[in-house]
């Protein structure tokens, strides 16, 4: 059965990538891409992601067995525009995806075909149509969502997310764009409550995958104190 | 050898509780203590913090062993001022310490015996004073620091915390208290290295412990791609 699925790589501080580029200059050489590259380290050494890049060498361990599971689950994608649009040009003629990629925009544009499977479709009606549309085509697999961290959040407050995978990695940004960091629509004494399904630890990163349970009521849970106010050590 | 550590339940998305308390009504009714009642439910759950309160019950599992663990570990502890006057009386006469604790705080008060070994000293000159003098007591233990995580937060900024061990809890709380939430004076591309020592996965919390190894720069690692610019697909 097809899920909703969405995977991020994120600091111990919850950051995908460094503070916002604001668009003087090169983008690789920006604070944005030195935190970005940072938690995604693990990715790039990985000996399946480099596979689907072109690129030789890597790793051929437990976190690229992680990237090539993740690629094989994936039977459409849904992206972020600017995501899309940052990687039009370096994924070149043979993107990694091997797969429809859904793009979210504003922007009206023609379909892009692309060699190995690739397509990018232009969906401007909104986060649940591109969802709907990857999974009439994702023919039984996943539908990823593959970032960024905007569309992610947009699509877990939608309510249309199955699974988060968090790939935790060792080390404080301090500053960044975070997964987290915008209002959910979560009312006061709400949560989004998670099952958590699957824990690799690897040294370089700690892949937690969460089953997605939805929103449920904050209940307070001031276990048998006897009616008196307790307050933990934590 | 004495280790400064912390350790602090947070939720998926970094919160180790609510929005801050205002002030107007009771503490316990409000959307900070609800969800810093949800992160820490592992620990009111847990036999070992349970005993330490006085309470019957609980749970003798992974976690309870996880807790008893930290207050063995603990030779003295390091506090803000604003968990030590929360806790001031539900603690009561027999505080779950067994430990000198040493409170940082604007305001010089004479120190506070409890029974079972707990005491309170109020430490007017700053973070670094605060964990020498827990340091001179602790008999070789380590130095806990206690919370909350404002306090947490100076001292991993100082560069004087050895070890962090993070709970993660399955839950999205979407706003509140985090964890890292201002500036760390880290630099433009640099970042706080981290190395995982343990990790122990339950269903309830996955506790995440690294070593701190302290600043470094984030050199941008853009491997294999030849010169040409990439962009993962994460």
């Amino acid at each position: 059965m097809t899920k909703v699925t969405a995977q991020l790589s994120v600091s111990a501080d919850g950051f995908y990538a460094g503070p916002q580029f604001a668009g003087d200059g090169d983008w690789m050489d920006s604070a944005e891409s030195a935190g970005f590259f940072r938690v995604t380290r693990w990715v790039t050494e990985a000996m399946s992601w480099r596979e689907r890049q072109g690129f030789a060498g890597g790793e051929q361990d437990t976190n690229s067995a992680v990237v090539a599971e993740s690629f094989e689950a994936a039977g459409a994608y849904v992206m972020g525009r600017r995501m899309a649009d940052g990687g039009e040009v370096p994924w070149g003629a043979d993107p990694p995806f091997r797969a429809p990629v859904f793009v979210v925009t504003h922007r009206p544009r023609q379909t892009l075909l692309r060699e190995g499977g690739t397509s990018f479709t232009y969906v401007t009606d909104g986060v649940a149509s591109a969802v709907e549309q990857a999974r009439a085509v994702a023919g039984g697999k996943n539908v990823a969502v593959a970032g960024g961290g905007s569309l992610v959040r947009q699509v877990l407050k939608a309510g249309l997310l199955d699974e988060l995978e968090l790939h935790v990695v060792p080390v404080v940004l301090g500053t960044g764009l975070r997964l987290f960091d915008a209002d959910l629509d979560l009312g006061d004494k709400e949560a989004i409550e998670l099952t958590p399904t699957r824990v690799i630890h690897t040294p370089q990163v700690t892949h937690i995958r969460y089953a997605v349970d939805g929103r449920a009521p904050l209940v307070l849970d001031d276990r048998g104190s006897g009616g008196g106010p307790t307050v933990t050590t934590n």
